[in-house]
Formats: structure tokens, sequence, C-alpha cells
């Protein structure tokens, strides 16, 4: 049964409002998603939340109805709680009808499994958050695995992360690991090493790709550094057209990632 | 001859500031960059500022003083002030040397030269600023002539969409026009328009793509309106592998332009 919050100072209400910073949330190992949409893919992805919090104010949509049913079903924390106390956690002045925290999934390298997918996209240094999550929804797209984030990213699992993945967050796996962990383990398999620079004349269009393949993405200002790309089985880069030497990071993995996929279509 | 100008409220200073808001922007007819980067790229685009401010507290990079020079020269107001104003105005904790404001250009339907570029790029009521800085800027890396915003899109001269375009607002035509200017104009002349859809069959790595090719993006959430899908001579789509039935529009608007072009080289 759902409980009743009417109290700002809550502490679960806290709790869930803190989830807002990186620290928090590596403490508690919980991130919070928010929206109809997102909590709907997420249980579509066999994902339900720790905590719920709604507010059935200006009524429940019937999906909300049943993710707050299913919540409660497998014993989440389900709270019926106002607009405002929904507005403060979630720090939007228009809050979303309802607010999640799920468990940050403890992937380890050792866990992936790398011939489950052909494709696995990496990221080295990424500090956007926003392009972390549009690069997991392209994974998801594409009919990548996972996404390895390596080294200092940005945390796929703050606010801006998990909103631009678009419900990528569940349906990817996530694995946070040191340049020096990645690639032992890579060796220590199958897979193609792929990287994007400007110092290859190596067409993404012409190049071989070779499954799995690991495409990885350098860093938004600098790019890969040349002791990563030295260890790339494969250089590539996207002939520019205009005046500028680069694309967005999001777009650049996009890009390639599709051709890769485009490659073994044809 | 630069001005020092050390107080917060001098009428330049508040113009300055003034143009983060859309209404002051479109009054004003001006808009921000910041950075030494995207002001030298505007500069090698043969476009100066009207008003450039710096700080030379931590020293100046030569490159600073030659657009300082330039600018100067070629009769624009510059500004000499402290780390303080420049925050003030460019309303970041930690701005950078130089920021500049532009003029915005007029551009028309009517001003566009359609046979400059085999590939235009349209977006139709885009609200994220960030998406329409990043297709700017994809759209110079693919060589688009430009970017037609259709209806009510984001303000392409935002201070979040002129830094996602990483200085393709200076090379990319930017026009603003309603959907039922647009379609009048367009069929004034040659030109196939490409619109994004799921309703269709057709793989956007199959489809043939004509000169000038008008590539048309939809609404974030909604995508493109069925009576302007209707009006396309080609509707394609990116099959998805995952759960998700979307790519971000930024991403989407990528893919789909990169195989245009790859297609017109093969």
């Amino acid at each position: 049964m759902p409980r009743q919050i009417t109290s700002f100072s809550n502490e679960t209400v806290k709790r869930l409002r803190s989830l807002r910073d990186k620290k928090a949330r590596r403490e508690q190992a919980l991130f919070l998603a928010e929206g109809l949409r997102i909590i709907a893919e997420a249980r579509d992805s066999g994902v339900l939340p720790e905590v719920l919090a709604f507010s059935s104010a200006t009524g429940l949509h019937p999906l909300a109805a049943e993710l707050i049913a299913a919540t409660d079903a497998a014993g989440g924390d389900v709270i019926e709680t106002t607009p405002d106390i929904l507005a403060k956690m979630s720090g939007k002045d228009n809050p979303q009808v309802l607010l999640g925290a799920y468990r940050q999934p403890a992937n380890r390298l050792a866990d992936l499994d790398r011939s489950a997918a052909p494709l696995w996209l990496a990221a080295e240094k990424l500090r956007d958050p926003g392009n972390i999550g549009t690069i997991l929804r392209t994974g998801d797209a594409v009919g990548a695995g996972g996404l390895i984030l390596i080294d200092d990213c940005a945390d796929p699992y703050s606010v801006e992360a998990v909103r631009a993945s678009m419900g990528a967050i569940f349906t990817q796996q996530v694995v946070q690991a040191r340049w020096d962990e990645f690639l032992p383990w890579l060796r220590a398999g199958p897979g193609q090493l792929v990287g994007t620079s400007l110092k290859t004349d190596t067409d993404y269009l012409s190049a071989r790709y070779e499954q799995p393949c690991f495409l990885l993405i350098g860093n938004e200002q600098a790019g890969l550094p040349p002791e990563y790309e030295a260890e790339c089985d494969l250089l590539v880069k996207v002939p520019m057209a205009g005046r500028a030497d680069s694309l967005n990071a999001a777009v650049a993995a996009a890009v390639i990632a599709f051709q890769v996929r485009a490659s073994w279509r044809s």
C-alpha cells in the first residue's frame, strides 16, 4: 500500500532529493529516473524502482497506476505525495507525475559477455552527461550490448544522463573501468578495438569492421590520447566537408556505429 | 583603442548581459559567442563582433590579441574589463577570456541559393537549443549549405545553441520560416524533400537521394506531423535494433545526413 508523505522534511524525500548529487548516488548506489515513459521502459526491461514517488493531484494515467501497483507488489516503497514535494525531489518546477529511485547495477568487465552483441561502445573521459545518455540511447538503437566508460567519465546515473538515455540506461549494460583494466580484459578474448582519429587516412566508410567490435570514442575536446590510439586495431576518421575538424562526440559515435552495422548488412 | 569598463552598471555590460534572453536578442538582433576558439572561427569565416569584451587579468593569448586588434581595426567596440564583469555578462562562474556580441544575419528563404550546396538540413519545431547547435555543427561537417528552422524552433542564437554549434553558427546559413512559407519556396525550384518517419518501410541505407536534398527532422517528441510527411518526396527510416523506437533528433539528423553524402560518393 502506498504511504502518504506530505512533509518536505521527510527522510525519504530528503534521500531521493540527495540523489541529484553524485556523492549521494555513489554512497547509496541508487539513481533517479523521472517520468511515465522511462519508468515504463524500465519495467518492460524487467526493472522496477526501489522507491516510487507519485502524485495523483492531476489524476493518474492508467499506465502510472499499473507501474505503481507493480512496484508495490514487488515490495518497493511506494509514496504518494504532493506536486510540490515531487518538484523538490526532482529539482524541476514542473515535475513529472512519477519519480523512481533505482539500484545502480554493479556491472564489472568480468560480468560482460562480449559474445552477446556484435558491437560494444566505449568512451574515454567523456565529460558531458548528456553525451553519455545520448550514446546509451544510440547503443540501444544500433543493437550494441552496452557502454564501457573508461577513466574519468561523467556519471551515467546522473539525472541528465538518465534523461538523455530515454530508457536505454535500463537496457544497455554500463561498466566503468580504468584503461589499464579495460585493455587486458579486451585482449583476453576476441574483439576489434576501433578508435576515431584525425590522424588516420582510413575512411570510416571503407574500413572493415569485425565482430565483436569495440568502438572507442575519445574526450570531447582532446579526442583519444596517442597511447590509446596506438592500442587500437583500427583507426577510422569521418571526413569533414566544412571548416570544422570534429563532430559532437555523441554524433560521431552514432555516425560510425550505424556505419559499422551497415557494413555487416551489405 | 579598447576602452576600460570596471563598473557592473555600465550600459554596455547590461546590454551584453541582456543578450542571454531571447527577447533582448530579438530586439537588438545581436547574439553572444564566447571563447577564443569560436571567435577565431568566426573571424576565419569573415565575421567580426560588433562588441568584443575581454579580460587580460590572466594574460592574453596571442590569438586573442590578434582578434582584439582585428575587431578594433574594423571599428568594433572593444572593451577591456574584469573577470568578474565578464562572468556577469556570460552568466558563467568561470568565463572565457573573450566574449563577442554579433549581428544576427537577416537571412530569408529568398536569400538562399539552393544550388550552392547539395544538401540542406531543415528542422521542424525543434525545442532543444543544444540539438539545434549540434545539427549546425553536423551540417558544417557534412557539407550542408545551412539549416532551415521551420515553425517554432528554439532560438539558434541562444548561448546554448551557439556553444553547441562550435562555430558553425558562422559558417552555416540559418533561416527561420513558417511551413507555409517554406513549402512554396521549396517547390519553386529543384529539391528533394526527405523526411524521417517511423511509418515507412524505406531503409535510409537503400534510399535514393537527389541533389539538392532537403533533409527534414521533426520535433524531438512528436516527430513530423502527418501532413508534413505527406508533402515529402521521400520518407526514410533508420531501423532500430533495440527497445527504443527513436534516436536523439541531432543524432538522427547526423546518421541520415552522412548516409546521404555517402550515397553520393559510392
